[in-house]
C-alpha cells in the first residue's frame, strides 16, 4: 500500500497530529497580533510608529518591550525550536512502520505535551510545571528519532 | 502513479514552491551578512571583536545593535515563524489530492505573499501594508492545513 | 521500488542525516538547560523568579542576560535559522533521483558543516572560522535546493 495514502492508518496519525501542530504555531502569530491590537504596543520596526488606519495615534513607547506581547513572542520562539523538528521527526517516524499503538500514543502525546506547556506557560505557572510538560515532549522527540536512525543505521 | 514523482503535476507543484522559499530563507542569512559587512558591525558574539582578516579594525561598537542588520533580521525571524510550517503543510496538502488548479494558487500565491511582505519590509513600508500580505499568506497556510486536517479525520 | 522504503539507499541517506540534525537541534535546548543550571540563571519569564524545587533560592539577577546560556541561545538560533530548511530540502534533494555518492556527500558533508559550526561557536574560535563552516553548509543546502528546483522545472 502506499504509504502516504489517508489508506494508511500511520500516514492519517501523522497527518492529524502534525495538522494541529501547524495550527497550533499559526495561532502563536495571531495571539501575537491580538495582544499588540489590546496593549497597542510591543511593535518592533521604526515604521510602525507612523499614523495608519490600524494605528491612528502613534507614541514611540508603542516600540517597548510589553510582557504581555512578548509572552506569546517566547511561547512562538519554543514552538520554532520543537514544532518544526517534529513535524519532520514524527514523518519519518511513520516511514519506518512502528504499530498503529506506538504512533498514536507518541504523536497525540506530543500533542498534547505541547497543548499543556502553552497553557502552562500562558497563565505563567511556575517554571516546573513548564518544564515538565515541556521535557515529556522533548523525550517523545528523542525517542521517536532514536528509533528511527537505529532503524535507518541497520538498513545502511 | 507514485504521488512523490516528478511526474506528479501536484508534487512538481509542491517542489517549485517549497524551494523557492528555503532559498528565499536562505538569502536571508546572506543578506544579513552582506548589511554586517557594509556596516562592519551588528554582530553578536563577543569573540566577533577579535582581530581577523574579515575583520581587521575591530570596534567594541560593532556589537550593538544596528538597524540595517536588524531589519533583515526581523524579515529572518518572520520567514522562520512561517516557512517550515508552509513547507509541511504545503507537502500534505498536496499528498490529499486537492485539484491541480487549487494546489497552483495556493502554493504559488502563498509564494508570491511572501515575497510582498519582504518587499514591504525591506523598504520599511507602513505596518498596514506589511500586514497585509503576512495576513494573504497566513490565511492560505492555515486554509490547507484546515482542508488537509479535515480530510484526514475523515479516514481516522 | 517504493522511494519511502529503507531498501532505497537514498532515502535511508537522508533518514540518517536529518535524525541526526533532528537530535542535534534537540541537544541544544538541553544544553541551554543544564547552562541555566550550572549557572542558575539566563532565565527569560518572571515566574521562573517563583521559588520552586528546582529553583530554592530565587534572585531578581536570575533574569539578567547569561553570556554562557546566551551562546547557546545563538548556536540554537542558527540551528532554527538552517536545520527546517536542510530537512526539506535534502527530503526532495533525494526524491529527485541523484546518484547516491552525490546525495552522500551532500547530506553527510552538511551534517559534518553544522558539527563543526558547533565546534567552533562553542568554543568561541574566531568570526572567520565559525563563518568558513557555517558557508559550506549553506552553499550545499542551495546548491541542493537549486538543481531540485531546475530538475523540478523541467516537470512543469
Amino acid at each position: 500500500m502506499d504509504k502516504l495514502s489517508l489508506e494508511n492508518p500511520l500516514f492519517v496519525t501523522y497527518v492529524v497530529a502534525a495538522t494541529i501542530m501547524i495550527l497550533k504555531a499559526a495561532s502563536m502569530s495571531w495571539l501575537t497580533v491580538v495582544r499588540m491590537m489590546q496593549v497597542k504596543g510591543g511593535f518592533r520596526s521604526p515604521e510602525d510608529l507612523k499614523k495608519t488606519p490600524l494605528n491612528p495615534d502613534p507614541n514611540p513607547k508603542q516600540l517597548e518591550a510589553n510582557e504581555r506581547v512578548d509572552r506569546i513572542r517566547r511561547i512562538h520562539l519554543n514552538d520554532l525550536e520543537n514544532l518544526p523538528f517534529f513535524l519532520v521527526a514524527g514523518f519519518l517516524f511513520v516511514m519506518t512502520g512502528p504499530s498503529l499503538l506506538m504512533a498514536q500514543l507518541l504523536l497525540y502525546g506530543y500533542v498534547a505535551s505541547r497543548f499543556l506547556h502553552f497553557a502552562a506557560y500562558l497563565t505563567a505557572r511556575t517554571h516546573d510545571t513548564r518544564a515538565t510538560f515541556w521535557t515529556i515532549g522533548s523525550i517523545m522527540l528523542v525517542f521517536m528519532t532514536c528509533r528511527t536512525l537505529v532503524v535507518a543505521l541497520r538498513h545502511l
